[in-house]
């Protein structure tokens, strides 16, 4: 097979130079050098073994990332600007003032970080954490867990207030953890994407001014699902992730830090302490990401193919507008439940109310291997459906129908995919019901 | 202008729902959402503020960003897969061993970071600095000065060698450093992008050896144009960017640690010391990008299209080869300095053996304005090329001719750009010497 990979690869390299505007020369000799290279180097060219990048094409139903929007892979087929570019700068303004609408807040820093959503959680915890700090975490999931870790890093001194996987917080509950501890910041989950499970905030920004405490909010799976609100509901500090509900790739991620939020960073910066992680430092960064009438200092080099990617699935979702992308997963959710029902398979949170409409937890039915039910819709129908996490491993299925894949007929195909598979382990739709 | 962009943002929202499979009571419905939205959402929709998404074509032969290969576009147009997809993790497995022979180098933590290159190095500082550590840098341009600042972050204790911008250092000035200062780990530049300075880091591996400190290497302008050769070189950890001669964009960045540095981090481990760096902790890391027999571990989101764009970078890289690319580096930037010297204009750096083949330094002449000079090369030739930084800021236009871009109709158009913003400056190209 060897000799004919290397003759594969040299006709590639052909076209390669060819369209190129190279001399013929140099063209000459690389051809030579094709032929003898695989010898020469200590690492030899690894082409023949990994062969051509031709990834499968897969409907992406799990806790994401989802499919991004044909116009967002469109968006990032664009040539890139260059990261001072002013018209590059013009655009990450226009993403920040779609994030803004899409947030529903008038905060100006409200901004994208270069890394995916857990990088501009970290930049949530990093600037807004100085050692000593009470961090109060609300568990009722995985994530709850992820910032536990994260804020121990930065010398947080963290608190747990925990529940079963999958339960709430009243606000009642909140407010009495709030009370008792005496937190410099709270961490609450929107929306559980381990789980499924709707948390409500109402009313613990107001909570939260009256303790003087932070309130620093996850809308990673809630973001244009559901309405975050987050000058309303008095959040301080906010992140979320591109790949669920904005129908975007990972690898960008929105935050939000407001006036309190930018206040506690000034503290730090009066007192000299620098933030002990220079990629997210926003002390920095700001004066990159926003003009404040002065020259922008670069920092790093921003994501530019990223940028874009947001810049269009924003455009996208402010098209639709946000109240019709929280009507379209709204219905397209309650479609999914009632189809569900009628084939008899349960959802692990029975109060609709307190459901998602962008991630579904479907019970794993009695004496069903559902790790199998998952490999057969991944092999035999190119979907990819998500595994229960933690504590819920092999009891759900976790089932995302998010931005763009938030459609009736992305429900019904996952429905018959999950079908399939319960059916070749035995599995008997009940009949129906008189 | 306002009813006209709402009549067009309706078109467009028209379009796209009857594309989609949502049922046509929903569409209705939107349709009239389209209308009122703009009054009953607290931050209005931008739409008409921003407008449409159309970005401006430019040759990018700054810094970096390069253009990235229309192919690696091509790639971020395709579908995404899961992260945690069986088939996503052998892409992962592809780019590792592409980037092994790329860097050439046998080490298995050979792996891309999910942000851009500064991301890498942070990772990199993170990973193998614990508090107290004494880190020795070779500062003779803009990128020393930030490795001091991120190393400080993580408790290291700095100590600077420190040399103008645009000179190098000789083996026998860095053994004696390293005599007299007895760092933990060194910081080396082999291409200072702020400078266009190469340096040669032959047999400074092995004096790092004899002092017992790592070796890490910043190859973020060498990688692809210059044989970076990591294992021969004993090079401990390295780290690059893909926006400059990997004809990739910013959003992914290539690291490797090799025995010596996984042997520095696994000692952290056994001290139960974790990383103060949740998003780049490497101990968290490998349970995902390595399999070791064992299942892998979801650590974050990896940036799915980013990764695409890494593989299809590296594959074209491999099918040119390794020698390939520096041949054309080389071919291409001797074109560009015997072009430059016909029309009058000087490199910073005198000695050709200094100079890196990939980021130019261009002198500014006597009397002109920089700055005027780069706005008429993007303003009206859509070109853009870099400014000098720090203490060569307005003595130098800094010229990439990087990856993709390294061709020589590049090199001719930017010296052609340049001389029309020199000439409108009354710049006069020197009679030809006889």
């Amino acid at each position: 097979m060897f000799p004919l990979v290397q003759h594969l690869n040299l006709s590639r390299s052909l076209l390669f130079h060819r369209s190129s505007s190279l001399c013929g020369n140099l063209f000459a000799q690389n051809v030579c050098l094709n032929f003898c290279c695989f010898s020469k180097m200590k690492v030899a060219n690894p082409l023949s073994e990994v062969g051509h990048f031709a990834p499968t094409t897969r409907l992406l139903c799990g806790p994401g990332p989802s499919n991004a929007h044909p116009r967002v892979h469109a968006a990032m087929a664009l040539p890139q600007l260059g990261h001072m570019d002013p018209e590059f700068l013009a655009i990450c303004e226009d993403v920040k003032k779609l994030l803004r609408y899409t947030w529903q807040t008038e905060e100006a820093f409200t901004i994208p970080v270069s890394g995916t959503g857990s990088a501009a959680w970290e930049a949530a915890v990093a600037n807004l954490t100085e050692p000593g700090d009470v961090h109060l975490v609300f568990v009722n999931g995985y994530f709850g867990e992820r910032h536990t870790d994260m804020a121990g890093r930065y010398g947080a001194v963290v608190k747990q207030v925990r529940k079963p996987y999958g339960e709430t917080f009243s606000l009642q509950e909140i407010e009495e953890a709030i009370s008792a501890n005496k937190p410099d910041l709270i961490w609450l989950c929107m929306a559980e994407t381990s789980t499924g499970a709707y948390q409500d905030i109402t009313g613990v920004g107001k909570i939260c001014r009256q303790h003087n405490c932070l309130f620093l909010l996850d809308t990673v799976t809630s973001i244009a699902a559901l309405p975050c609100n987050l000058d309303e509901n008095l959040v301080d500090a906010a992140y979320a992730g591109g790949q669920k509900c904005l129908s975007c790739p990972p690898g960008i991620a929105p935050l939000m830090l407001n006036e309190r939020a930018l206040e506690k960073l000034a503290k730090r910066e009066q007192k000299d302490i620098k933030v002990p992680n220079w990629y997210l430092d926003m002390t920095m960064i700001k004066r990159y990401i926003t003009a404040h009438g002065g020259a922008r200092v670069y920092h790093h080099t921003a994501p530019i193919s990223m940028m874009y990617a947001l810049r269009e699935s924003l455009s996208i979702l402010a098209e639709e507008t946000l109240e019709g992308s929280y009507k379209r997963h709204k219905e397209v959710s309650e479609f999914f439940w009632e189809k569900l029902e009628e084939v008899g398979l349960e959802m692990l949170i029975d109060d609709k109310e307190k459901r998602l409409p962008s991630l579904h937890s479907v019970k794993v039915p009695e004496g069903i291997n559902a790790a199998e039910v998952l490999k057969n819709a991944r092999v035999n129908f190119d979907v990819e459906i998500g595994a229960g996490l933690g504590e819920l491993a092999g009891k759900i299925f976790r089932v995302g129908l998010m931005g763009h894949n938030c459609r009736k007929d992305v429900a019904l195909t996952v429905i018959s995919v999950l079908l399939d598979g319960l059916k070749k382990q035995g599995y008997v739709v009940p009949a129906k019901k008189a």
